[in-house]
């Protein structure tokens, strides 16, 4: 977490510096008041200096979004990478997906409305995001279905199919029901029902 | 669709006048604004006639809110009640949910959003309406186990595990993505998931 004004010469200014920024001033102000002269005084620049590397808010926005999206797909994609029997890394990297996004919820429920917020304005970012995860689980589901341990079958389309099917326990319109002393069991018993579904047919 | 003020006897006052002038009323106002009084002006009636059968503001919402829920689950519970090969039957209920909820959402925005908003407030209503769906699907898909149709299982378990698994499509969070061309598509690809999770194992 950073903090304060600081002093960086024009110059040396790196997009980097600039989303971080970004990013405390959205945390303070909120999306919708957050402007770029903001966010330049915050760095004790000109906004000139950030126009130079995001040409407009919605560019600087997309960016602060882009970045923020990357965090959560970066270590499923190690996870999608791994090798190794395709149910047991299906299991994991919903796991950890789920954790990542509860960890932001539970954890910093302001600067998660700020990012939901703007991922309202960011579509684009979104469905790019989106689609990164679907290429992550397909790949999964590939490596089993070569392996002989996923039912053959389109790996996009079924990847998007076990997207949807646990969105309740991962997608942020249902963070409100996170808390809920039942969301353990019945993400167990969802995952039962995939498992069941994925799993080659039993040679009669 | 009623509308305008109707002049009503205090002493003839039924709970169902009520409920259709409180309904006008949201959908004019909204639900932050609407008040008894209000309701009771649209009737030509004094705020203590609505007391007498709503001790509560409170008290109103939720009866406008479990009445709304009501027109939902009544024609699923028929469904549900039809007898027949559980998976048609399961995909009859789905189909008939789905139509339902994107009905109302697509055909009368502002409504659903009085609803929406009403049912942040309504905790207790809303349980008891997922309760009384998950109940259905647990009835179709008991029938379908007695008929070696569905895999042997806990069949309120499984019920709750269904209808998360298609929250997507039926759930109010998710209805910005309802008017996505992929929808149905993606639909089909959860539906062949569960109807695979559902199917009774092969006999080796």
């Amino acid at each position: 977490m950073r903090s304060g004004r600081r002093d960086v010469a024009d110059g040396s200014l790196t997009p980097e510096q600039i989303l971080d920024a970004a990013e405390d001033v959205l945390r303070r102000f909120g999306p919708q008041k957050t402007t770029v002269v903001d966010v330049a005084r915050a760095l004790g620049v000109s906004h000139g200096s950030i126009y130079r590397h995001f040409p407009s808010k919605t560019a600087l926005r997309e960016a602060v979004a882009r970045r923020w999206l990357h965090r959560v797909a970066a270590p499923l994609g190690q996870i999608a990478a791994e090798g190794g029997p395709a149910l047991p890394r299906l299991r994991r990297w919903l796991d950890r997906l789920i954790a990542l996004k509860r960890a932001k919820v539970l954890d910093e429920p302001e600067l998660f409305a700020v990012y939901h917020a703007l991922s309202d304005d960011a579509g684009d970012v979104i469905d790019a995001h989106v689609a990164e995860l679907i290429d992550q689980v397909a790949r999964i589901l590939a490596d089993g279905m070569v392996a002989g341990e996923i039912r053959l079958g389109e790996p996009k389309a079924m990847a998007r199919a076990v997207l949807t099917a646990t969105a309740a326990f991962h997608h942020p319109a249902h963070a409100a029901s996170w808390r809920d002393p039942l969301i353990d069991q019945t993400f167990e018993a969802v995952f039962d029902l995939l498992v069941t579904a994925l799993a080659p047919p039993a040679v009669a």
